[in-house]
């Protein structure tokens, strides 16, 4: 498990008219933050899109605790939870960079398409990506679920 | 318990460079569809503004089954799932105009807070309301919750 | 030369701390407007993308004079302003539903692209949409311009 | 003059169907090197809008050469190119991060208003912040212009 730490501050263009960050846009904090996540890693959308492979979000879950504006900082924490053949999944932690206050926790769910958003298991198609993500990941339940076969 | 539907196209900016709808957009969806349901049942979020009230969204979550792309249709259907004191939530189900097929589903959770971003207790502050958003909800346990006496 | 008016309402995510609608989302309704301009005349993005083209704006420029905000409702009207063989802009005007107040006066500014984004000169290409296409615009230069023989 | 230089990364939702950086973001992006320009001279958003004065773009105008996507960095020149008793503006250019190719030029007019959003001529109500301003910029015509008298 490797967890990976991103940050930034607030932009004006995220609040909304109750004056803080409207919700959507954690979900985008989500994903920029799985991005560094994958790039520290190296395994990045951008290299995955070149082999033809894509990770949707299947899955995705949001409680708000504390809210953030425009002119905060924040940072963002990418948890590594769960790894199975064709699915993997996220938890992540936002607080305030200032006050250190946890303001968003949530998870995202994924799996593995084709350039035709075809489900493809990477242990098949791509070995090498599949033990890495497998060792990046809490090791699970390893045995192949009955439902995939 | 009143369903209200919800329906529009897919915008061209909503998609993103996988070919389909981002998937922080369907919370936005949500949103324009919670809008509606408020407008068709005369508690609109302006009218609640202008009475001091906001009402953020304090939990969202979302199972994406199938995606849209630009030229799709889709409607939403928003269903009150709870309602209490200090607290209430829908369901969405998200499906594509032409086909029928389900593509999303979703619930959101709300609380009223103040201008200056307090709980506010409306069966206290705003009675009137009150009576009607449990009229339009499931009329669930309405013994008030021991935690905010 | 056919004027489309488009209207609907404005979201709450469309809304900034400013209390008003943020200024990126004027661009937004352009192209939504844009979309039904092309959808009425039987020329919309989806089927264009089918053929392999795609249409990028490639200038935009926008005056905003009165803002809009949460709960208004608007109406754009898309009036194609110039059409030559391998570009074409549009001029679009964005009223308060409500009041028909001038909220914001735009244009944009488009090429012909094919799927590796090269440009793509429809006359030669796709003859019956140029023609089309050259109708609905103001007739202009029908001269080829020399720049691009 | 002081020229201020604004980076990061492309992020995934920002690009639409076409592959490529959706063309709304740029504006956003301008905004986000525009606060970074307020931040590095120690008159960022935020605290103004302590004061109670708000900087909306009341012009914009952007140029489009070169598309970025997903996986590329960028960097924004921010200019400051003109500013008068109640306007101001800016001039930016966009270049890829890898290649210094120049992506977009584009430019921002602003005036200040205050909370009710009534222009509000900073240099009678905030003569400091009017001088500070007045010497970030090109030094203009410094006679009042006749129609605000």
């Amino acid at each position: 498990m490797t967890e990976v730490i991103y940050s930034r501050k607030v932009q004006y263009y995220e609040t909304d008219k109750m004056g803080i960050v409207h919700h959507s846009n954690y979900i985008r904090w989500f994903e920029e933050a799985r991005g560094l996540f994958f790039e520290k890693n190296d395994l990045d959308y951008a290299k995955w899109e070149s082999f033809g492979i894509v990770v949707p979000v299947i899955e995705v879950s949001v409680k708000y605790r504390n809210h953030l504006t425009y002119g905060d900082g924040f940072y963002c924490k990418v948890i590594p939870a769960d790894f199975k053949y064709v699915k993997f999944s996220f938890d992540y932690e936002i607080y305030n960079s200032d006050t250190n206050k946890l303001c968003t926790i949530g998870s995202t769910s994924h799996c593995f398409l084709d350039k035709s958003l075809k489900l493809l298991r990477i242990n098949h198609e791509f070995p090498e990506t599949f033990e890495k993500m497998k060792k990046l990941f809490k090791e699970g339940n390893n045995s192949e679920p009955p439902g995939i076969r």
